[in-house]
């Protein structure tokens, strides 16, 4: 790439390298930021270097965020003693988008893949067991409905149970607005099986 | 978007703001940012400022460049009498990339349109009437074949014309590849007015 000055080459590799970006985006993107006002670019960059260096994962639930213990956990009004476990923290704010959950959460970071070669010691499995330590009421499991959401929530479920603990999972089935037509054979079978009497 | 830390929700409202990064990019630019290595967020940063401060324009050919004077311009191989005006540096790369063109370049920055309220002087056409005070063979206009491209050209070649020097338009028409059966109308119709003999 000769026919750009060595500087844009450089910054059109590095956004290339980013998730989601294809070449052609990175170029455009690119252009864009030289075009913008010094001082904008200035604000994005230190942006991205304060954020990569102050944030952490919170002591109790493991989310990122930038203090000691997230907004969720020092929030007294929460219900401590109900702890959903979800898979990364787009999930819990997922969730939490919907406004209507009082509980905390557990963020595994990750999920179990034998395929991928993620076992239980590569999430935060041993950290939820040792919340299950204090007063807990209840472990709602939300990691996905894939292949390695299932595999984690069964792990976990088994290694609750003992504890006398209750363990729920959230239902699958098909989606508000979904059209049967269209959705696939497995899902059905769930909304089947997870049917409730009305 | 209280459920992510500040530092995130700053990280996505900045990325957002770039183009073609809806919300869900940003958040998982975002996310993806925070994973990665310190050092490696501390060089996009970096390259990015960089970018910002040092690229400007050509002295030549007003294409964007770290150097006083850019490569395409100081490469004493190229045809330096022929002068290929483009829209941008993306469009000046675009014809890099073929590898056949020898001549040099000019670079507008634009192109004039009166729905956007941008004429003559807001791009770089005073500089190329100035640089055909030198020894100049011909100006090829390869604007962009829109709407705004067509009233550039047009415009330059009116303005060209008087000083003798050979000005010429690149052939609009079929796609290399292109089915009829698929192309605008317009397009057909330029393509039969700029047949050639074979």
């Amino acid at each position: 790439m000769d026919y750009y000055s060595k500087q844009i080459t450089k910054l059109i590799e590095q956004f290339s390298r980013l998730p989601g970006i294809g070449p052609k985006s990175a170029q455009r993107l690119a252009f864009h930021l030289i075009h913008m006002p010094k001082e904008q670019v200035q604000e994005l960059a230190s942006v991205m270097v304060e954020a990569r260096e102050n944030v952490r994962y919170c002591s109790q639930c493991y989310t990122l965020t930038d203090q000691e213990v997230c907004p969720i956990c020092s929030n007294a009004a929460r219900d401590h003693k109900t702890i959903m476990v979800v898979e990364n923290t787009r999930d819990l704010a997922a969730y939490e988008k919907t406004g209507k959950y009082e509980g905390v959460y557990h963020v595994l970071h990750g999920a179990i893949s034998p395929m991928l070669g993620i076992g239980p010691g590569d999430i935060k499995l041993k950290e939820l067991m040792e919340r299950l330590q204090g007063d807990v009421n209840e472990v709602i499991i939300a990691t996905n409905s894939s292949l390695e959401g299932e595999t984690t929530a069964m792990y976990i479920s088994k290694l609750i149970k003992p504890t006398g603990i209750k363990v729920s999972r959230i239902a699958s089935g098909v989606p508000v607005g979904g059209d049967l037509e269209y959705i696939d054979e497995v899902t059905l079978l769930r909304a089947l099986e997870g049917r409730t009497e009305i």
